[in-house]
């Protein structure tokens, strides 16, 4: 079987959502089997090797991922949520974005106490989002091993070494731009 | 290897999100990967003989199903989302609330016009966002043959019914209350 292009499968919106920004948006990879299947298990393959006890992942499109991944590497799986979605005891972290800032919830229990845990998501564009999913996870004890990205922006921002310059984790992507 | 039961997994609590209400909490499952795993392949294997070309599930929770369910059964997912989340142009459906409305959105071009389309979500309540869910479908030509769940409430709720009231499609389960 010839390799699939996974860039073929993802959509370039130019202008999104403001002029001088190309939106990569993957909701046509996810309409894809053969796509979605791919970057599944490209992810899946170049985290195998860090053994996590826990894939942590923040709402929404990181559960698409994230879920499979889980599954395949039968490791659990710690659900990052906005504020008012998870019913029982939370933690929060809040960080800035280009404007304002934005809070991230996780359960108290959702990961041991020494779990060696990979923070999943579907973009690594400046790292803000999983920074503040690693300091949720090392709040309740546990220790970030790695970063895995569908895709990672890597030439418009430096997420990958604003990550690396904040803990010793590893970074992990399927598709650059 | 004696059967999982599910319910074990699951984390009833009292009260929440108001008196007399007993919130079925399905992150407990999820944190444990034989019990995930196992939900998956029940609905999974619920719902294979309908044969789906496409899996369409409502953010954010159902995507943690609708992922592993797309690939295992290599049919494209149809991502259904709050306004102002999808890049592209979208179709928008209202539905009534117990108080107010939601409004839900999916890509005009997130499935092909004649597509079998399952309808995934994590848990069956009154049915009123699966079947807004049904609706897009129909708005962009697909015929929903099926709905999955991975909880049903069927003891205080009458959301099987409704469905079947709807439309013609079959109704499953995992774990019913």
């Amino acid at each position: 079987m010839s390799e699939i292009n996974l860039k073929e499968y993802v959509t370039s919106i130019p202008d999104f959502p403001k002029p001088g920004i190309i939106f990569r948006d993957i909701t046509t990879l996810i309409q894809a089997p053969e796509a979605f299947t791919e970057a599944c298990r490209k992810l899946t393959e170049a985290v195998r090797e860090l053994k996590p006890d826990v894939i942590a992942a923040p709402e929404a499109r990181a559960f698409l991922f994230a879920a499979p991944m889980a599954i395949e590497l039968q490791c659990g799986l710690a659900l990052i949520r906005k504020p008012n979605k998870l019913p029982r005891k939370v933690i929060s972290q809040t960080y800035d974005l280009e404007y304002g800032s934005n809070t991230l919830n996780m359960h108290v229990d959702a990961l041991k106490p020494g779990s060696r845990v990979l923070v999943i998501d579907d973009l690594l564009a400046t790292g803000g989002t999983v920074d503040a999913c690693r300091k949720l996870v090392e709040k309740v004890g546990g220790k970030v091993i790695g970063f895995g990205f569908v895709l990672e922006l890597s030439s418009e921002c430096k997420g990958r070494e604003f990550l690396k310059s904040q803990c010793d984790a590893e970074v992990f992507s399927v598709i650059e731009y």
